[in-house]
């Protein structure tokens, strides 16, 4: 099934099911509200909304076209949005590149962050920049949104938690993050509001696809029309059941909570982020040339599944001047 | 005026308004189905709010009788939880405790971090304890709910953003946050879940406490029935629209964000948590006495006004073991 959220006058956007060849879309308001308020009822909502999604394949519905620009992130803001980094090439480049430790953990114990959730971005909106010396990157994730954790969940009981799978841009600067994390505090000012693809998907859409935690495809990642990275998920150190359970360790997650897996990163795979191509130009050649974004710079970021299918839909975000 | 929110099976709970002497209440789910809602429309709530806490106080509403252990905290859940590090002798004894280095700008740039908000404890609601060697501590805190902030607020402007007040316990579990915060990425494990004093205040009713961004009156904190701290707010280093400004920097901050101003903390008043105390001990006797919070131990955080009129109502939990 595949579930989006339109824009509307409500935070919360307004909820819709998108067809599997993502060209249709019928309202589920009549099932719940928003995705937000689905996530919190999916016992109950889940039927409702999977019935919809085989009419509307099977064309027993014939639904509305899809116009991507109506699009918010599928959820335009929640609860809470954790964010791991559990693709250890990344930690690897991204602390050479800020001068800081490797954790002694690094295999044992995933790095997670507390995110910011308040007012994602949507999937083609631009990403605001206030200075250029901030140092603005992208970052290509895989997520996935699970239902209410019990506190103290196993890595493996925590998979069946998962209800949806999303694409994120964590959108970063690199500029503020050093001195930053150096204060000691995590990021605040960093880590401004992320943006996702227009379509969370349950895990029938990803079948094979989805094994031991992990997402096997490709993240295809386009830096101005040019292809910049094919990482794999498959190449996920810790697994999602291994974050959630580390982020549920003191305390319970609610409904609709947000976990990334941290930017996907695979040897000679090209990148998923303009800092780890930066540092390795700086190991190979002494110098970054790959500069961070500047306004009118395009990232794109989807998934195609093995018959080219774009499971999730596509971001693709301009950055521009902020107008402050 | 003020607000609070009864427990009820809406994860947001149920608005009333709450008399001036915190004896009665009446419903306000006419104005807005919970404080969240009211937060994100206002300028159309307030005014329907106000004439509701006046007419209560001038008893043209009989109201009901309050009882304590059915507030839920103000905001039961917040889309963002923000807390700050504003007290410096706070700052200066916690990261001795870690053998952490004070940040080379202690004086110039507020430490904050990202919190979790998705579910806070009731005011009254016991703190699940799953290993005694996590170290449980209370943290007795100031705070504030502000409207929608744009980006890149000034501190001075920040200030007009405050909504309400509130006081918090930041719930920590120090035996997690040295390892986790060495491995760089802020608190995930080591801040559970904090609680609120049921209570959320306009600022009419802290009078000329409030002044300078900064509330100037004691918080009383006791352990186990006995005064543990008195330390005044009006020792905090950033003022509130400082910490608002600092978290807006690079984005928006939306309706309901809640902003803490860190452990509240003045020499020669006692603590408002354990570890300055178990660090002072240390210091003095070379090791720490006061143990860490155990199945049982009591904390309760309130402040009073001049007539020594509660102002936010009382936070007051006990450690219970998890049952996991």
């Amino acid at each position: 099934m595949k579930l989006g959220s339109l824009k509307s006058s409500s935070k919360d956007g307004r909820l819709v099911v998108v067809s599997k060849d993502n060209k249709k879309m019928v309202p589920a308001t009549d099932v719940a509200e928003n995705l937000r308020t689905a996530l919190e009822n999916w016992s109950e909502t889940r039927p409702a909304l999977m019935s919809l999604y085989e009419q509307l394949n099977q064309e027993q519905i014939s639904g509305e076209e899809i116009k991507p620009e109506n699009f918010h992130s599928p959820l335009p803001r929640s609860f809470q949005w954790i964010d791991g980094s559990a693709f250890i090439q990344h930690i690897k480049l991204v602390r050479k590149s800020r001068n800081a430790p490797i954790p002694e953990t690094l295999h044992t114990i995933p790095l997670v962050y507390q995110g910011s959730g308040d007012s994602f971005l949507a999937p083609t909106e631009d990403i605001p920049q206030s200075d250029p010396k901030h140092g603005t990157d992208f970052e290509g994730e895989i997520g996935v949104i699970v239902n209410d954790v019990p506190m103290g969940v196993s890595p493996e009981k925590a998979l069946d938690h998962i209800i949806l799978f999303v694409l994120i841009n964590d959108v970063s600067l690199r500029g503020l993050a050093a001195p930053e994390l150096k204060r000691g505090f995590g990021f605040v000012q960093s880590k401004p509001s992320s943006s996702f693809a227009p379509f969370a998907v349950t895990k029938e859409e990803l079948g094979g696809n989805w094994k031991g935690g992990r997402v096997h495809l490709p993240l295809l990642v386009d830096f101005n029309g040019v292809s910049f990275g094919k990482a794999g998920g498959g190449a996920m150190h810790f697994h999602f059941g291994e974050l959630i359970s580390h982020a549920a360790k003191t305390r319970r997650l609610t409904a609709g909570t947000i976990i990334g897996s941290g930017t996907v990163s695979e040897e000679g795979k090209g990148f998923s982020c303009l800092v780890e191509k930066r540092t390795v130009e700086t190991i190979q050649t002494g110098e970054a040339k790959q500069p961070f974004m500047k306004p009118g710079d395009q990232i794109t970021i989807r998934m195609l599944d093995q018959n080219g299918e774009n499971i999730f839909g596509t971001i693709s975000q301009k950055v521009m001047k902020a107008p402050i």
